[in-house]
């Protein structure tokens, strides 16, 4: 039983408990919330030299490009960014911007002459259109161009920003705010394992029972936002109030089709080939089903990216079993922060409560 | 919210609970668990016409036959029987005689003249060689006939047998037994949907930290085992007690590569294409992850069948993501209750402990 599973309470996060943990990644976020605006677009640099890549589309409506690529009997081994971003498919044009700028730093996929290089850049959206109050109002080239600036400038001792910010200022989980979580892991060996994740499914982030939030069991004390000790089963009055809330709610309709979707990175900094790191993302999203019930639907275009940056050994079996199954809890966790941090928002277009602002209850304090 | 997801308490299970819920189905066992034996095989018969089938597999380590022609964009759309069965990749001779029951009964792929048929059996095996004392005692092709003669005379008034049976007989999940389990749910448009799992996985099906049940807070009261009334967190003595146990166990010695496996069927009566049962099995693998942690791991062979009646109407897409959500939670309960069913099972080879016998306390009795 002890090769089974890690028993949460004895895993040890990173310094920075987020995907800066995994030395050579690099976070930036662009967001835009007024005005009618209520979107952005999150970008992860994987290094000069690109990190090996893998990707798993498990969501039924996932809005995608360059995944192809990462199949493990293509060509290409190494991405040099990741773009997460909203705007649906529309923004997908974020990635245009970050391989103007890769390519203006001379970063990319080499074709013969100086400076001559195609930048890889594969990239997955949520659909946030309209939450700022119009629908029109997306991320383009530009979003992707600040996006890149953000993270070339980022202060990796940190965190990057998590909550309503990037690609998550727009998301929504299962009618509470989304947005962004990190968390990483440092397995016993030394192997750094983390993850970042846009929040926005259809399904529910919390038992609709009791409101306890399902991430709420695999959560380590400093995944808890500031100020929060521990979360605990929220009181009836709270579970009684939001159902009401939610039944009056104008928007989402509870019989329109949803358009969802949970994206994220996953990364490590041992030497995996591009078919574990395929097989990586795959267990990355039974993090996800942990956390969210029910996930990859037709509605949800739930899309895991998977990175190595081959600074570490090559795993041997037993080293490669320990990392899928960090790989899951990092998304678990990582997805439990995000609705943590992200805070009630009011557009136009409507009002996504967040999780603790609902249930006030459910995080003991002091 | 509450278009997000249904709440478990809201629930209703079919009459037996099980995949005999979904008429034209019948499950049959075959067991052998004395004199150097533990292990068997499980046979779902499809109907004479067979059903729409799909798979998905998402564990590392699989053992399968006719998994391919179930590729939506192959050309066999219907299957007889799904045949489920120990003795790692020898246990897929069990399928030989299904193969044989069913062309003697003149049920198959029509390929011409008359009684000219080839039955369409796909399978996947579980790990269990040598827990009952002699490694070479593996089923062969008169465990599918005899589980074959089983289902063709099941009682489908009454759940199938769950527990140590069939090919659960050998199954250990996590250090404790494991086991068959099945749970099915009728859903408010009257669809049926049902699994029936063989609970044999690498990872954890309790929450090492406190000795809950990972399954626990998506069973219904029908799921528990008789006498049981509800489930609750062990005393910590036992959680001790356990942990102890576990670590003075001379096997599965913890770090060697304990292959293991959790192979499944979901099943409907609605009317699914192929392309919808693979995704059906794909969303039902998210009902393995919130009930076993990690799962699909690299000694995992974790295989889903999804089958259509195809007795049912054709769902439009909410039905259909009702009918995805229901097929994840029905594949949570199977497990919970493969593993609460499965009792201590000691034999030359080890002693294997059911969860509610090592945690006598999780039960609320009377």
């Amino acid at each position: 039983m002890t090769f089974a599973a890690t028993r949460p309470d004895e895993a040890v996060p990173g310094p920075t408990n987020s995907l800066h943990d995994v030395a050579g990644l690099r976070v930036g976020h662009d967001t835009r919330r007024e005005d009618g605006w209520l979107t952005g677009t999150t970008v992860v640099l994987a290094g000069t030299g690109g990190s090996v890549g893998g990707v798993d589309v498990r969501g039924g409506g996932p809005g995608t490009r360059e995944t192809d690529l990462l199949d493990p009997r293509n060509v290409v081994e190494r991405v040099h960014a990741v773009v997460m971003s909203g705007g649906s498919a529309f923004g997908l044009a974020a990635a245009d911007g970050v391989m103007e700028a890769l390519y203006a730093d001379g970063v990319g996929f080499p074709m013969g002459g100086p400076g001559e290089v195609v930048p890889i850049v594969p990239s997955a959206v949520i659909y946030d259109l309209g939450r700022g109050g119009v629908f029109a109002n997306r991320p383009d080239a530009s979003f992707g161009m600040r996006a890149y600036r953000a993270a070339s400038a980022a202060d990796v001792s940190v965190a990057p920003e998590m909550g309503v910010v990037g690609a998550g200022t727009g998301a929504v989980a299962g009618g509470f705010k989304g947005g962004v979580g990190s968390a990483s892991v440092v397995l016993p060996g030394g192997t750094t394992v983390a993850a970042l994740v846009v929040v926005n499914p259809l399904g529910a982030v919390l038992d609709p029972a009791t409101g306890e939030l399902l991430a709420g069991r695999y959560l380590l004390p400093a995944d808890l936002p500031a100020g929060i000790r521990a979360l605990r089963t929220p009181q009836e009055l709270e579970l009684g109030l939001s159902r009401e809330a939610a039944a009056r709610m104008a928007w989402p309709l509870p019989l329109r089709p949803a358009l969802a979707t949970t994206i994220a990175v996953v990364a490590t900094d041992a030497t995996l080939t591009k078919a574990q790191c395929q097989k990586l993302a795959g267990v990355a999203h039974d993090g996800m089903a942990r956390a969210i019930r029910p996930v990859h639907t037709m509605f949800d275009g739930d899309t895991v990216f998977a990175l190595s940056t081959t600074a570490g050994p090559a795993p041997d079996p037993w080293a490669f079993h320990a990392l899928l199954e960090a790989g899951g809890d990092v998304m678990t966790r990582a997805i439990g922060r995000a609705v943590l941090v992200a805070q009630t928002v009011t557009t136009p277009a409507g009002s996504w409560r967040g999780y603790l602002d609902v249930f006030w209850t459910a995080g003991v304090r002091g």
